[in-house]
């Protein structure tokens, strides 16, 4: 007998059919001889109606009423999905994010997990009961309820995995695996059979949308094997989350991600002295701006210098906002920015042991006359900073340059 | 500085405009320097969609899931205020039933309320915060959400004014207040200034939809001064629940109730012999059937005679059926019922000192043609059971020769 976990993102418990379909999944595991945990998100649509109820009502809302008002969505999720398992005869409870508990942080609206016990659940699951647990909600301090942030539902089904020491845990979405690339953009993109984690790490925050990096995070620190499969199609294969050492042949690009949600600043003539880091990223750190890419140039006289670095496209404004404040104490001649930027990236273990890697990426999106703006590096990625209107071109390219297509 | 309870039902937040409107009365009780506790139920239409999914998925839903489902409801539209409160720059916080805690028995779908602890409640009113509780539901025995029945946020927010020892609880409705009778059959019916508790219990429980009947008993135990007023108009006036020490003219007939929920069932011909009730009633009683007027002939013989009882309409089906299989316990020729069955009740604290009302009644009725089937007194009412087509003339006849219309 195994422990599964089983997760079901928005889409795949949009409606009554489905969410019956559903239950059907979980009760081939049930009748295969498995414990189950499943991990339900919200109704497709149902947090987008609530979170604009709550911003028509006050855009600046408190974030811990955000938290209990879109919990709801997955509360009901759970309930609905007991209830369709009870009328099949498989025997199941739900559990709320207090009732487990799942312990999180106090950081309401994108709080972090920082403890599931698995006490009762385990007892649940002895005693033969399915346990569906509403995703993406935990209790913050003071007994509040908290959310993860989107698309924390897959963190949930990780981290209840890890807590429950399952033998695997099954992320069932829209898309039948892990693509290269993006299938809207490259038609030939190729489903991997396996990924290892620090690549899908990786992938998933540098844009891949298929799970959420905190929830890979979590199955890489406790190596849980985690699978990405349809809800619609599961026998499709799907993709396997799994160690380095079980890939055999290591490639040096294994996939390309993007992100459109891109924006460049550039200060200009800065003084270029000991402290003036701290000048400018002090300040964008209070004010909780995420900064990505940085680079400065060498300086031609040793005295002035420029300095550009990327954030999200949504922080520009506040960013800006900040640096005007603070350009006194920094001390630059002008101030430029450009909203239509984007990321692409290329993300391979193989990297490691094969040079040259990041020069194909360089000189093929020069051949396409795509010019690089910014550049940076780790040990398994090379992300390119680009004007936005090259992206499908860029990752196109090279896909093919890396020739990703082929197994 | 007094402590106000207030509660809110579906169509007085039934969008944002009117949560909008709400926030603006909760505002007004806090400038006036009270401190708040309001109960909300589910925005409007959201118990019943709910509802319908679960029915739809399985007729014999689990109850302890039915309740984790909608409790949902009353989660989001207390965040919601409270969000809708902070942007009027009033402080608060949402309750929900296991935060608070709000403890129930373990009779899911119906709950009763056993014990709201107001600790911390309590501080966050001293520290200046609303409390926005989500009504219509609480915490069961093993910390399951548990939920009170229709029309139970009623009964939350009585509670919660006993449990913080309110100065008034102010129950906002759709209407202005406690009428004679309903005001879509009687034109004439006025509303009542003040009514006793132990009148208003037997309205409610005799088909009054103004109160729930639970919330009236929490009320009249605890004596806490409970208002019944109009949302949407509430300088209009509303309805106290009080003492009845109180009210100083004790009219004989006060209000006037009914219900269409009625169904008779005779069983002809039974032995007229002890024990006989109880083998008719105890397996009624064993399948949950809850049996209101009883009226047994005098046999003529001293050895058979009839019995008629009414119950519920919708469990009409079960209850014949429970008969049936019992018939040769019991022994009766023939078992006849009918589904169209209504009560009406006349109530009045006065009656006990004022004799003939009920002789009133029996003319009145007799007057319009209308047969009465079964009768039921207390001290404080007469209920008579009659044919469901004969209500409205019933009624009316009945305000009129009583003369609720006049001060």
């Amino acid at each position: 007998m195994a422990k599964i976990a089983m997760k079901f993102g928005g889409t795949s418990v949009a409606d009554l059919d489905r969410i019956r379909h559903v239950a059907e999944l979980v009760a081939g595991e049930v009748k295969a001889g498995n414990q189950v945990a499943v991990v339900v998100s919200a109704m497709a649509g149902e947090t987008n109606k609530m979170v604009g109820w709550i911003k028509e009502l006050d855009p600046l809302f408190p974030a811990v009423e955000y938290d209990t008002v879109v919990a709801a969505g997955e509360q009901v999720t759970a309930g609905l999905l007991a209830i369709a398992l009870n009328a099949i005869g498989v025997k199941a409870r739900s559990w709320l994010g207090w009732q487990i508990p799942m312990r999180t942080s106090a950081m309401h609206g994108s709080a972090r997990i920082e403890g599931v016990d698995p006490t009762e659940m385990n007892k649940s699951l002895e005693d033969g009961y399915v346990a569906v647990v509403a995703g993406f909600q935990g209790i913050a301090p003071g007994d509040r309820v908290a959310t993860l942030g989107r698309g924390g539902s897959d963190t949930s089904a990780v981290a209840v995995a890890a807590a429950l020491k399952a033998d695997r845990c099954d992320i069932y979405t829209d898309v039948d695996g892990v693509y290269t690339t993006d299938p809207r953009i490259v038609a030939k993109a190729r489903r991997m059979e396996k990924i290892s984690f620090e690549e899908m790490l990786e992938m998933a925050s540098l844009g891949a949308k298929v799970l959420q990096t905190r929830s890979v995070e979590i199955a890489m620190q406790h190596r849980v094997p985690t699978r990405v499969l349809s809800t619609f199609d599961p026998k499709a294969g799907g993709t396997l989350l799994c160690d380095e050492e079980d890939i055999v042949e290591k490639k040096p690009v294994t996939g390309i991600a993007y992100s459109r949600d891109e924006a460049k600043i550039t200060l200009l003539r800065i003084p270029d002295h000991p402290g003036i880091a701290a000048a400018i990223f002090g300040p964008l750190a209070d004010a909780g701006i995420n900064v990505d890419m940085i680079v400065q140039n060498v300086s031609e006289d040793g005295r002035k210098t420029d300095l550009t670095f990327t954030c999200g496209r949504s922080e520009l404004a506040k960013a800006l906002d900040v640096l005007e404040k603070a350009g006194e104490a920094i001390g630059y001649r002008e101030l430029t920015s450009d909203a239509n930027m984007a990321k692409i990236s290329i993300i391979g273990i193989g990297m490691r042991a094969h040079p040259g890697v990041a020069q194909t990426m360089f000189t093929t999106l020069s051949d396409k006359g795509i010019n690089i703006q910014v550049i940076s590096t780790s040990e398994i990625k090379v992300s390119v900073l680009i004007a936005e209107e090259y992206v499908e071109l860029a990752v196109r390219a090279l896909h093919a340059a890396y020739e990703l297509d082929k197994v």
